[in-house]
């Protein structure tokens, strides 16, 4: 009834209309302007730090240091080594030091400018390839090494030896900033009975939760965290959000004020998490018939100046680095590092963009050198149901890889398409690219521990229903899907349901909004929490029909019997007589998955509970005399399990082409040696544009997961993952060049043209 | 641990430090002020109404008649006679006929000038004891009587016919008006997502759901209710904030813009509903030994202008008129009519105190006559434990009648007392009265739809915990008692334990907070909720000690096994596991009273699941030379099974001891004869001040409800309705004249002074 349609997203007219309230657009009687003091250096010792005069300025109600935080001086990620405000030493350019809560913008300005702050600069680690030069300072436990992660599978110099072909290459990414729309921000209220409600921008208000009861001291049943309106965060409102919440909260403590705290774009840009650089060296051997034989991989990720999510993002991004192929032996060691930057953390895909971007290269450059095609090469070795992963994880079910790759391979007419394109003359050469992707959906072995989430579902006396559920909304449609899930399970019209703003005190923690698990989580808390209501709607009316509740079936706004389906009840009659009879229609469902087997010493387990699969195609046109590469056309085929909305799928599979032709062609963040972020501005770090965009083609493919809901497996990220790949993989194709360090900017595409460097 | 200890209240602080947010405190960008426009006719025909100049004032956003609700133009109660705006006809003085909201105060204001209103005057019904006259208008139905409740008992005539002594009596009550120190307010803001959400002051969140849902045609699931800090409401926000949410919610779609209404002073008096006027006729018959035979008892109420709540009130009155009396024969015939006033509801003991005071001082004209001490009389018939109430109900369990009774005889030295002030010379004449009462706690019978209630009780991974209901605070301490109640549930510190605020859309439906219902009807959901986390909590521990999950009890602290209470783990350890494990710790409790029986004809049948008890005992003083009457000392002694918070319990006993002698000695607020308001201001109408105030002593009588959450039951509005009948029967025990008609003032007692009148 309501799976399966594109219904209208709900959020859409009130986002397009300009209705929907952001926390920027919020306003409470006696707030209070909040701002941050920040490094300007990216190591040194905090000599002096005096707020005397900063808090004597006129409209100034509070002046915060370390020193003032009422509970733990923590943001506390996966280890606990990032203070909110800094305390002793700096270790990054844009750093927090101080706060200030003033009745005006210019008032907290003044005070940022009076407070005296001395810093006496210290040795810096910018170069994430020097963490263990003798010459580095050490910045994180005794070796700056923030994680370590292995995979160990079969006798990787055995394979090699018996390889006929190996090839090994390097490949380098560096930072991606999420830009979304809407920057970083919270409005703390302290409440009248001492407690603080927090509303902002965020993905996971179990994690801003967590963190405000931290900094502030107050128990955790006295913090509330509301999600506003959220203009984007792509996973940099995972974690972040925390250190704004944290701020905002012991502000409008100390000032007994409600603090609105927003950061600008610059501020934004500066200090908050993007995604990790890398450097990828791959080495592939194969047999001369192209059956992969082994694979060494190694991986380092800046990891910036504190933890925070490094470790699971490295973890992800090791799982993924192999590839969706059977590999009989394998060897990656990853490692993510500290130096004196911005930490970096979660971004739209989580780690996997970087080590797929090498894997799927490597991949084209291993079938270049035996002559295979590059879908050839991918054909004899992609993972099909039954095979196991490089992690020993056998694959049961939802294995829609190869479907994905004939439907890629069909609808852009590959061959041909190919075949022509090369035929064409002139100075712009075109070729096409291809690449194959998966991921894991959920959090799996790396953080098991949040995979939970619940839904509270309300059926009002006239029969329409509320939900509320953990995880939230940012742009992906999650409202519209979850709400068209709910409809269907009980078989009314979507327009019915209603979706509530996500509070932390209305569902059980609900882990995070990230790992493309809020369709599937969300999702099957609901349908728990439906099937308990719909027990006790059927049993207001089977004893008159004289069945089990179990044999009534809900769908077509009634409730019929089973074996009868002439034998009916509107929905609307039956949930009259159930309130009448003061039957229960407001629960709350509750869901978790059960823990995943995972060795970290041998990188071997199933590392996530379910996987969704993707290939891209990509046409691009190489101007040879600029080096200019533009994409023309896309095809993406994505294995999702189930559409629930078809146009919300297209719509992230465009959405998300398009982030990763920014991170593929454009988007370049410099933090100079000196650790001086060079281009902290839209202006000059460039995301594309509405016409920056190709032709994009998107092909929805339905290989069911049984436990998802209706289907569905999560798919939010990977429409990013697989395009560097096959842009760089067409860009060989059009030109002969390869490109193994991203963004393929003019200065770096020319001189290889120029070179015919391969 | 904490349930019987006295915490401080959650709100005590914010509410005498000024913090605490009501909804006038309360704004939203963009919002807009709120204005009624009301009839100055208590009836005519609306001949013309055009709204058009005033749409076209500077400021003003929507104007609104009746033709512009988009849903119903109705206000349901119990009938839906009452229209949200009036169309065609106006039937009392302050009936709204149109909506304004405008930018500011002063716009609202212009526009409701400019709305060109001409009416026509009708004829009216303002006496209700010429409801049925032939020169009175039809205002209601055919005869004018909303409602009509009867009790047939035994054999009436043969009982009278057989008794010793008969006496027959008229009494009269007038007017109470709430006089809450917050006047009526709502802020509704319509949703991005085309809902709304109301906030405002209220009493019962889900009447004001569905009315909201009714007047815009929303869904019930687009409407959310919330409630604010509630400054007062003994009844007087029960039905009215429906209306006002209502006007609220419509100019708030219209204006597409938050709207803020929020009644002033004067127009809340003329408008709002007050406690009904009575006059009920006594006629009792006895034995010469003081035994109770026959009661004969007629009761007309002045409903106003629309039924709204009357024929509940007037069922309570009906059910309470023969006092916690034994007696074998009993005729009542109550009713309620239409008039053309304000509109009568809701107020602190819901029609009870009209024919208590009746009964109670007709009980003591009987002793008198008798030659019997008031205290005896009601000692030989006062109701006892296997006892049946007139209406058939036998008691089982929880009467404190005969304790309350001693403990008030004793600690006031009743007869000493009486002795003593009699002894006494000079123009000021004191003595000593008393009142028996009873009070059916909860909805009963008459509202048996309504008895359901939920609760949200959400253990948090730091073991503090929060919750949430959907009946209110309004100052009667609910929120610190049911906090009490889950602390206690659990065994930890009540510190540990946040009340959330009240939100139509966190809990299922749970009825209105009517009836003194609060404490026992969300008490049981939270119990309900409580015993399913304690069983998940111990789930996780049970295995490990070899007990069944049952055998694990919590306390101090800890859960421990029952069998050995040394083997014990702490509260937070086990909530740390418990959520590591993932198991669920927050849930929605529910709970519903089974339907009670009732017949209406006979007026027979389980009235209420369970009675409350008190007795009052007032010392007055009356001065013969200008017949003021003040009251000096007060002893109550109330049976509430359970003082879950012994100072709340004494705070209710005083707050509504000083409330009734409001209603027994000044409060008079009159309707001339035209329907006119003549006093509709506090300085005209004299709620009394700390300095009317007597000594009051508060004893708390402990017979325990079973059901009830560790053995209580509410009693929050008892408190008021002993007093004015303990008065007049001090009064006549001082002076020796007979109150029929309260309040006391003075220029009705001294005429009987003069008189020597009875």
């Amino acid at each position: 009834m309501a799976v399966g349609k594109s219904v209208v997203r709900v959020d859409a007219r009130s986002k397009a209309t300009g209705k929907a309230v952001y926390v920027a657009d919020m306003f409470m009687p006696g707030m209070l302007i909040g701002k941050v003091l920040r490094s300007e250096f990216p190591r040194g010792k905090i000599v002096r730090l005096d707020v005397k005069k900063a808090r004597s300025i006129h409209g100034v109600h509070a002046v915060l240091t370390a020193d003032d935080i009422p509970g733990k001086n923590v943001c506390h990620v996966v280890f606990e080594d990032m203070p909110l405000l800094a305390t002793g030493e700096v270790r990054y350019v844009g750093e927090p030091i101080a706060l200030i809560a003033a009745e005006t913008e210019a008032a907290a300005q003044l005070a940022i400018e009076a407070v005296e702050l001395d810093i006496e600069p210290l040795g810096i680690l910018i170069d994430p390839e020097k963490y263990n030069s003798p010459d580095s300072p050490i910045l994180f436990g005794e070796d700056n090494i923030f994680a370590h992660h292995k995979i160990r599978r079969g006798d990787i110099e055995n394979a090699f030896a018996q390889s006929d072909t190996i090839i090994e290459r390097v490949y380098r990414t560096t930072y991606q900033e999420h830009a979304y729309l809407e920057t970083q921000g919270m409005l703390a209220v302290p409440t009248a009975e001492g407690g603080i409600d927090v509303y902002g921008t965020m993905q996971c208000p179990f994690y801003v939760h967590g963190a405000v009861s931290d900094v502030t001291g107050l128990a955790q049943s006295r913090v509330r965290i509301v999600q506003t309106t959220t203009g984007g965060a792509f996973g940099g409102k995972e974690d972040v959000p925390s250190l704004v919440a944290g701020w905002a909260s012991v502000l409008a403590l100390a000032a007994k004020r409600p603090v609105k705290l927003i950061l600008g774009r610059t501020e934004d840009f500066v200090s908050m998490s993007k995604r990790h650089p890398s450097r990828v060296e791959v080495k592939l051997g194969a047999t001369k018939d192209g059956k992969l034989t082994a694979a060494g991989i190694d991986i380092l990720f800046d990891g910036g100046a504190y933890a925070t999510l490094s470790p699971v993002v490295l973890w992800r991004g090791t799982v993924h680095s192999c590839g969706p192929y059977r590999i009989p032996a394998v060897r990656v060691d990853a490692r993510a590092v500290a130096t004196n930057k911005v930490p970096c953390g979660a971004y739209r895909g989580f780690g996997s963009p970087q080590t797929l971007f090498a894997i799927e290269s490597a991949i084209d450059e291993l079938a270049e050198k035996i002559g295979m095609d590059p879908v050839r090469i991918r054909e004899i070795n992609h993972l099909r149901r039954g095979d196991e992963t490089v992690t020993g994880q056998k694959l049961g079910e939802s294995v829609g890889l190869q479907e994905c790759l004939e439907r890629a391979i069909t609808e852009s007419d590959y061959y041909n398409l190919r075949e022509k394109l090369h035929g064409r003359n002139g100075p712009v050469k075109r070729g096409v690219g291809i690449s194959t992707i998966f991921y894991g959906v959920g959090l799996g072995a790396g953080g098991t521990h949040f995979a939970r989430s619940g839904a509270y579902v309300g059926i009002q006396p006239d029969g329409s229903v509320q939900f509320a559920v953990g995880t939230t909304e940012m742009g992906q449609g999650m409202r519209t899907v979850l709400g068209q899930i709910v409809a269907e399970a009980f078989g009314i019209p979507f327009e019915r349901v209603y979706c509530l703003p996500v509070d932390s005190s209305r569902v059980p923690d609900s882990g995070p909004t990230v790992a493309s698990r809020a369709t599937t989580m969300s999702g099957r808390a609901i349908l728990v929490a439906c099937s308990t209501l719909k027990g006790n709607l059927a049993g207001v009316i089977a004893p008159e029909w004289g069945v089990s509740p179990k044999a009534i079936t809900f769908g077509e706004n009634c409730a019929f019997r089973t074996d009868n389906p002439a034998k009916r009840i509107s929905w609307n009659d039956l949930v009259e007589r159930a309130f009448a009879q003061k039957v229960v229609l407001t629960i709350v469902g509750y869901d978790s998955s059960p823990p995943t087997s995972w060795d970290e010493d041998s990188g071997q387990g199933d590392a996530y509970v379910i996987y969704a699969w993707a290939v891209n195609v990509a046409q691009v046109a190489v101007d040879t005399r600029t080096g200019v590469v533009r994409v023309e056309k896309l095809w993406a085929a994505h294995d999702v399990g189930k559409a629930i909305n078809p146009t919300l799928v297209e719509g992230q599979i465009e959405g998300g082409s398009v982030q990763g032709l920014g991170y593929a062609l454009t988007e370049e963040y410099i933090i100079d040696k000196n650790g001086i972020p060079m281009n902290p501005r839209l202006s000059f770090y460039h995301i594309p544009t509405t016409v920056d965009a190709p032709e994009i083609h998107p092909i929805i493919v339905e290989s069911a997961y049984s436990e998802g809901p209706f289907g569905a497996k999560g798919f939010g990220e990977q429409p990013l993952m697989g395009i560097a790949p096959a842009v760089a993989n067409a860009v060989f194709d059009a030109a002969g060049i390869r490109l193994r360090e991203q963004p393929f900017l003019p200065e770096r595409v020319w001189p290889k043209l120029k070179k015919g460097a391969r």
